[in-house]
């Protein structure tokens, strides 16, 4: 059933649930109840799986349905911190830390009878204006909603303009050990990351640090632009599918992605060349230990074909992904 | 029995308990019992204390006592991120999200039988290292413990050196509305703030935005250098006693400070320059409100005569200062 | 004889000298004479062309040949500043300031008997390395040379690795108006910018600011990561044809380039979140000016589908791309 | 003559011409004739001095006096890169690579007839304000002018306030090996540092890269406060007498200064953080190589001892200080 690289990825090498015949959740609004908005070990869970069961996952957009119209002001109908709702918290059974969860997204589909996505300017936020962190004394840039109808294939973004779908969640999480963050911000646990290859056809790493890895999930992006300029990409409620697994005494300090032809380290802070340093320095360890690499060779390789992606650079910490194409880890 | 200037802080002139005869607590180990390593609304409160009243505070040093001689290794004896441990959380009757709690510093003595203070090189931790964040290849630098001996007048650094005590904490706060931060970051809550004028005869503004405020205090400091270079000051346990107060509806967006000769605006944040610029947007605002400056005045005024601390570059957010003297304040 | 996106881009649109016969230079080593190590205003021109004139340039690699075999030293051959030798000042007839000069690359071949390329560790430079800038007290990483062949189809990394050649300039620049910029750095000048972009079949445009222009070009890498993460790409010695034009007022602030499939602006600055924003701010303005976007319709936009190329975090300054598709630009 | 730290301090100890009676010069506007926008190997040298010489410089405001009245706007009257006119380069006489050059600030009176100073706000400059690298798309904040009259003892803000006259010199530097960088850009070669404690009363120590070590010396300034934040001083035109020494083969990196109480090492960077590690780092080194410390002895006690002065975080590069104090320099 699955594609070959699929077969071949450390989640069913080396899942604890590889072989099992999975189990198919349904995580509705229902279920939910109440959306988060930090990702903690506080909160309670709403499911318990098993390591390979699957997951349909209903996600509400960032803005949790608030904004409607085009004339709708984003500083009247949002209210900080209560943004970015994310489903979960899920429990994987047998997750303890020093392992690590395995998000397979398989599909993500728009949700709702109206599918649409929303895309705002919101004062002080987006990475061409002054913040609440780097703080100016300068007019905030004007308010604007665009919203757009999508579908499966495309989103409707303007007479002039169709924009391909290309679907991703944009935070993605397991539970700090003691912290609890805000959806907002991504760090070593994962969050708010935004980088558009989290979508269906790519594997999440994630290190556990709480018993049951607590998984959130949210802020799913039909489509989104390196580094999210503005602050927001196309954000839509979705039906997301992924696929679960539990990997046993993995040790890894910052979140890893794999798809077809490639691997990823990904790392979070501020200033944006230390998510870079982190990013690019996780994927050299992940070639040391499992690739046959010698660290400095690693080190010059990657200077030679290393591919970076731009998560954002407008969340309260910046998001870089380091790459190395599959072709280069054969042996 | 107060000093002149405190009779015109804003604590004594808007402080809802200013007038009151205030109540003494002690906030033993035993009432402690359990410290917190995350500054957050999900922990217990360990007492609820009267607007205006007083709270002696016996602090932990920074390791929780866990490093005892100078043969000793911190990467053996610390474990991430139980570390820095904080008293409270302190219930302030009638605080609400929108309020402002004041923490006057009266007095801060040295705990124990056998004073003395604790400063360590950290592996991956400093100003001056690769870290968890600036993420190098570079081997660590070698881990190095120092314990000296101090009183209330001196530490004993060395046959060399004997540095002054001045007491500060380097870590105050209020919970974060949502979020539960650990004890090592600092950002608009308060936090790991590390600045040195966070001492006797201070007092701390600090915006409250959960029911209660839930007041934390802790990480003293015998004496630090700013910017807290090499990652550690004379890290000490201490009895450490705070009068605290609640202004009414202060809007406030990051903790502020003020003593005999200065008010002060607190920015934490990476870059560092983010740092700087929160902090004095922040004293800009508080000039503009309470002290009748046009805000373009201000900030050319600020260019003359601003005063800048650095508290901490170590920590996972840096701290920085901005201040004015009280004889530009005078109309 | 041009393939047709040649024919519509702005060089070809508004260069003063698309329609000439274009006579076609050899700047040969012996022409050259002296290598230059600062991109200014005060050294010799070695010739002086028409706009629309073809020119043929020996470059020398980033080390100017000192580096020979893997048992070198770098720190023992290389001396700070004279480092990555570049070709020209090139003078440009009817180059004014508040003009720009194009420059398409036509093709990169690896030059003499015995096409080789270094890359290596030099010791205080690299992404994950304490380096001059981000000073740290941790030793140095292990000085390395690697010396690879290479063809023009590939390089021979190692046994394991064959990379595909992929050459482009990592040093292309015209004089700023007054300051003398070591070879080393990029600005808005250009200078050092290592953007794996800039190769054959694209066109850069820089913003004239001296008489002449003065155009340097250098620094041939074989291929190159993203962020040139190591410090050093595959450094050789190149044959580089570029053909130069010149558009008369065009005013810009940053360099900007453009292929077949995009447009980009370029910008190079510290933290590197700044270049980021300096990328994407000169992106916008080209959409807005040429190809009838309004401002903030362009800035939501990128936020859907703009792309990201990491030049270097490196150099003293850092360089990041943002680039917008074609497709989107058709109206 | 001297007082005693003087006797004591590096110049007077190593200075070639410590013991020489020294020869006074004055440069005077008409012998400067030309002033420099670029310091740099490539400028004409106005005068040559002997080691221990004195020379009494007239300098011009950082706007050479083109902002004369509060109703002026900056934007009109400014054109970069001509700001912030510098006298000399002065040559010295035996002044080789690998030395340094002792610059001891004896004295700064206001020049003129009318003596005042200009504070201003310039579009796009200043830290609380998107700028050319930190790129925003926010409106500029509004132009302003303030002309203040001075004289040696005060500074007549407004009705309000006066401030006292707290002389520096903002700009002083020693050429590049062959770099010329635009006086506003602050780097290893000293320039436009901002440091509030480079004033009558200081020894700056500038390595010398360029044969005859090349001083310049502008940008004097009334009063500033830590970092500048409008984005200038009070900018005045002054008569400063300096004492110019060279000290033979003494290896430094970076610029340091010397006064009665402290030494302090500098650093020029973004992100300010780096400004800050390269100041500790070489004030580390300078007392390991002079003062009989062990490394992490010293980072160590400076993390408790250690002031910093933020210079400026408004120009190309930002300038931070670290200081010790001269009392823990003692054996």
């Amino acid at each position: 059933m699955y594609i070959e690289w699929i077969k071949n990825s450390v989640m069913m090498q080396r899942g604890v649930g590889a072989d099992r015949d999975p189990v198919t959740h349904h995580l509705t609004e229902e279920i939910q109840k109440k959306f988060h908005y930090t990702i903690g070990p506080y909160s309670d869970p709403v499911m318990t799986i098993k390591p390979g069961d699957r997951v349909i996952v209903d996600t509400r957009d960032a803005f949790e349905g608030a904004i409607k119209s085009e004339t709708d002001k984003p500083s009247e109908l949002l209210t900080l911190p209560y943004l970015n709702p994310q489903n979960g918290p899920i429990m994987i059974e047998g997750a303890e830390k020093g392992d690590v969860v395995a998000v397979y997204i398989e599909k993500m589909v728009p949700r709702g009878d109206d599918p649409h996505g929303i895309c705002c300017l919101i004062p002080q936020f987006g990475a061409l204006t002054g913040t609440e962190y780097t703080a100016t004394l300068n007019d905030s840039l004007p308010e604007m909603v665009k919203r757009v109808r999508l579908d499966g294939e495309h989103i409707y973004w303007s007479k002039r303009h169709t924009l391909p779908y290309r679907p991703h969640i944009g935070t993605l999480s397991v539970s700090p050990e003691i912290d609890s963050i805000n959806a907002l911000t991504p760090d070593n646990h994962g969050g708010n990351m935004d980088v558009p290859d989290i979508g269906p056809g790519s594997i999440t790493y994630l290190p556990v640090r709480s018993p049951g890895a607590r998984l959130f999930i949210g802020d799913a992006h039909a489509c989104q632009g390196d580094g999210e300029v503005c602050g927001t990409a196309v954000e839509y409620a979705s039906t997301t599918t992924i696929k679960v697994d539990l990997i046993k005494n993995w040790k890894i300090d910052w979140p890893r992605m794999e798809n077809a032809h490639a691997i990823m380290g990904i790392g979070s802070a501020r200033p944006l060349e230390d998510a870079g340093r982190i990013a690019y320095r996780e994927l050299i360890r992940w070639m040391v230990s499992d690739f046959g690499f010698d660290q400095w060779d690693a080190y010059m390789l990657l200077s030679q074909c290393g591919k970076v992606r731009l998560g954002n650079f407008v969340d309260p910490k910046y998001t870089m992904g380091a790459m190395i194409s599959k072709d280069y880890l054969q042996e």
